[in-house]
């Protein structure tokens, strides 16, 4: 297998790229769009015309060039159909509905019990919040172009297939087939890392930067890269395994079986390890529970709490030197920190991690890296997940839902999509 | 400054790659390469027309399709013009004259004593050095089409400017401004990371993969990524430093000021480290000369002699968990072991590598990476070198040399190439 770019994807990444733009600078014109993107005013032309005639944009007038003829200005046609993104997590599944420009329109969430780690039972859940988001959705909720599904663990996004999942100990579940028994849309698989870069790439920090790494901090640590204005995947999609590279030789043991990961000093329990080790006793630390916890370290670190303040700096200390590497290894433009433990931690981390990166990378990388909190303020996963339908509905184009579907190699649907 | 690559980029890669499967499969037809290469077969069919325009290729002939018109053959002009790479070290500068083929066709190398280290001497070498294999070469000599001059350290290609050299203390010296000076053609910089990279890229291990990871073992360790079939350059060209990663939390001092960074426990003074801690007086340890050291190891291996065989197994130790990391977190299809001290520790050091791989990386990047020994025989840093200058006259154009120089953004020359 190679990851070697084809013509059909460069024209599907530059068709990506062209939609990117136009969310972000809604209404626009093509000349704004050739300037942004970088490509020939003719390929753009052909790449609005073809999201025209797919309904994803609309014409909305004119806007005066200097001494030019008025340049046509067109937009995201936000009634254009819906896009799902379904976050499936350790204790629930929450499913967003989205229109065309990525607006929310409904969202349904299913708590899950511990018990309910079956995939029957997670499917269950799925398509009864399916379900509910497209029927909240009323009209809208008609014209689902197709639901992207996020699942933790390694995925085999081109069978559908969730090969290996630690925390229900799934191996080679074929989620998207059993999915597909009970909803009628293209579904498209892969995991929250790629879920969350994707929607930087499209909404975030990552938009328009060439090289950008999304450094996820949850109970898991990832660093998804998107290089080339692009998702690298690497050869069998499980690229971005930050959280399991070394930072201390013979270190930690982690879950994984080696010691001395990433993620076993800069994750929700790493952090925990780390606050432990400075104060067994401290009355931040709720040993079973990670939420509670991080979120008394914030408190505590607002509060001037200075065992807070030593556990936040001793995490940053960790977590600089694994961004140091990351920025001396790929030369990014922007790191981005990510996902719920860097939301809690906030500003306080950010300034912690910037000196600490400032103290360890290389002068040059260093000063071509902007190191930033993630600007998504609502669920990273289920936008990023949609995201994926957005991109398959890209690839594989049905002119408004009156074509029979064609077999898209990234697609599954049991049966055609409603006409 | 965005990475993001452009329509002209995209032009440009696809001619390289056309080019680079011509060189591979030479003689070869259109349909051929189209199937090689997933472009489509008019693509394939214009690029083809522009390489012959350029005088790159010829006609060769036709081969029997099986029922249908004969196909027409290409193959490498090998007199269409030559290629020069330049190699400079910290005690030699080596030059090498190619055919467009990339084979060999003359050489020089100029000592350099421990005193030379100012930017004019080096020039004057340099210049010398050019001068003989032009003149060696005789009337391919006359049909340079560039030379590509590789320098170690830090280096802004577009400026042509090394940025930092650590070894002669070289700070922002106009390196290809002082070269035009004395070559009449056109010139590109970049450091011997670069250079192995795309030598691997064209003519080695890399080719034809999606992504690889060169990794560089020398005084010096680094790791050219090669993705997506290019160069992955990061938004400063600084990509690849590898060497400057942390392997072990507080570990030992690198010169970059840091400490526990991979190259001071495989570099080859990490290795000979390695040596001292373990056997403080044996007879491998030259104290004052990596090379003789490596060598001694290497010989010490090849007599199973305990104490190499123990400092072969430990520097595999260390090196195994970098590579583990390379491996998790690109996901690449090849690793490539570069460099003097991979060819002098050769397979006995693979063997062990692999095994400390297996041992550490995740099980699903591991199952779909090689890892092997470089396959070029040659001076890689001279060829990757020549390969620049043949990668620019791809970007830029210029049919036989007939035509006046054209600013090319990442060329200098002084004066008109002769004609």
């Amino acid at each position: 297998m190679s990851a070697k770019p084809t013509s059909r994807d460069i024209r599907t990444a530059n068709r990506y790229e062209v939609l990117r733009q136009i969310i972000a600078r809604s209404p626009t014109s093509r000349q704004e769009l050739a300037a942004a993107t970088g490509l020939s005013l003719a390929t753009v032309a052909t790449l609005v015309g073809e999201l025209l005639d797919l309904g994803m944009l609309t014409e909305v007038g004119f806007e005066d060039s200097a001494g030019g003829r008025p340049r046509g200005l067109v937009a995201v046609n936000a009634s254009g159909g819906t896009l799902i993104g379904v976050d499936i997590a350790e204790t629930y599944v929450r499913v967003e509905l989205f229109d065309l420009a990525l607006d929310l329109l409904a969202r349904a969430c299913e708590e899950m019990g511990p018990g309910e780690k079956h995939p029957e039972q997670v499917v269950a859940q799925v398509t009864a919040a399916v379900g509910s988001v497209v029927s909240q959705a009323g009209a809208a909720g008609a014209r689902v172009l197709g639901v992207g599904v996020s699942v933790p663990g390694q995925v085999d996004r081109d069978r559908g297939v969730c090969a290996y999942a630690a925390n229900w100990d799934w191996h080679d579940v074929p989620l998207l087939d059993l999915l597909a028994e009970h909803i009628d849309h293209p579904l498209y698989l892969d995991n929250p890392l790629r879920a969350c870069t994707v929607a930087e790439l499209w909404f975030g920090a990552a938009r328009g930067r060439g090289d950008a790494v999304v450094v996820n901090l949850g109970t898991g640590v990832g660093a998804g890269l998107a290089l080339g204005g692009g998702l690298h995947r690497g050869v069998s999609n499980s690229a971005g395994e930050w959280g399991h590279t070394t930072l201390v030789l013979d270190g930690r043991l982690c879950h994984c079986g080696n010691h001395g990961c990433v993620e076993t000093y800069v994750g929700a329990l790493g952090i925990m390890l780390n606050l432990r080790e400075l104060s067994p006793r401290s009355p931040l630390l709720h040993p079973e529970d990670q939420t509670a916890t991080i979120d008394a370290l914030a408190r505590g670190v607002a509060a001037q709490d200075p065992v807070a303040f030593e556990v936040l700096r001793e995490t940053a200390r960790y977590l600089g030197a694994g961004i140091s590497d990351l920025v001396n290894l790929l030369n990014p433009e922007v790191v981005v920190l990510s996902s719920w433990v860097a939301t809690a931690l906030g500003e306080p981390l950010l300034r912690e991690v910037r000196a600490a990166v400032g103290r360890r990378a290389l002068r040059r990388p260093f000063a071509a890296t902007d190191i930033v909190l993630s600007p998504i303020t609502t669920d990273p996963v289920c936008l990023g997940a949609a995201t994926f339908a957005l991109e398959g509905a890209l690839r594989s184009p049905r002119r408004g839902h009156t074509q029979p579907p064609e077999p898209a190699a990234m697609a599954r649907s049991s049966t055609a999509p409603p006409s």
